[in-house]
């Protein structure tokens, strides 16, 4: 089977955080409007079949009510038991290209890299094909970052961008080989 | 006099930095392209009367040929004398409100301010009315970053956006007060 395509879609602070350093992401919530608008997220999600996140991100959404992934298969990468987890919900340890090899194994079209030390690993490994980057209008100072010093240089292809009445502007991005 | 309007404009890559660690700016030419697109930069410099920038900044743009600020008043934010200096240039020591004060008794009426240190600073004073934000589609992982911990939380408004053929993405940002 072929590789799976594996994407990002994130949103950070101007200043380019994911969370304040105490992790929290009140701040999203200025973006939100009262017409539910969800910056493309449900079109995204809905072409995604599978979400491979790393144990931060799960422990933050595992107390989501209701989970927000429904019955979509998630692999969370951790060297701990996650303990009662929806279902669904499984745990990999090892090689992150041998997990996205396995998903293509698996018939996995699309995946769905969630949180930042996913996110940078996979751009560590050269894993990344596309990336939807959202930039809410506040600074943050502090906080943390989504991208690193193990990311390496890259060029990547604007696919395009727009700007929404919150003031969240959107840019989509393609990995240039 | 009232207080000059103080503005940024500015490109980073996708990850936040202004240059390598070298200092290196080169990853910049990947948005040149052959009609000299200049992103604004033309009008937004025509609407400026005074250029402030930190010392690095200056060490670096002070090698161009021709000077890139023609005749406009250029003032450097160093304690170390500035040596041989294009005409327009003076220097500044000591605190940013102050000159800030000092160029609006002078009639200016809008600051453009340069160069990360110096815009770090504006915005840690809160000095800073507009920021222009350019976005280079290349990951560096590692460099000088334009934002930093002395960088206060705000929320700012958008003003509009827009990207280019060459996939730099571009937004302008008002303070909220």
């Amino acid at each position: 089977m072929a590789r799976p395509r594996i994407s990002v879609f994130i949103a950070t602070s101007l200043d380019g955080f994911i969370a304040t350093e105490a992790g929290g992401i009140d701040w999203l919530s200025t973006v939100e409007d009262e017409h539910g608008e969800d910056y493309g997220y449900g079109a995204f999600i809905a072409d995604i079949d599978a979400v491979v996140m790393g144990r931060k991100t799960f422990d933050m959404v595992a107390g989501f009510d209701p989970w927000p992934f429904g019955d979509k298969r998630v692999i969370v990468l951790s060297h701990r038991d996650l303990g009662p987890a929806p279902e669904g919900v499984e745990r990999h340890e090892g090689d992150l290209a041998l997990l996205v090899a396995r998903l293509g194994e698996d018939g996995v079209r699309r995946v769905y890299l969630d949180g930042g030390e996913t996110i940078r690993q996979g751009l560590a490994e050269d894993l990344v094909d596309d990336m939807t980057l959202s930039r809410v209008p506040v600074m943050l100072g502090k906080g943390r970052p989504l991208f690193g010093p193990e990311v390496p240089y890259g060029r990547w292809q604007l696919l395009g961008s727009r700007h929404y009445p919150t003031g969240l502007v959107q840019a989509t991005y393609r990995q240039l080989d």
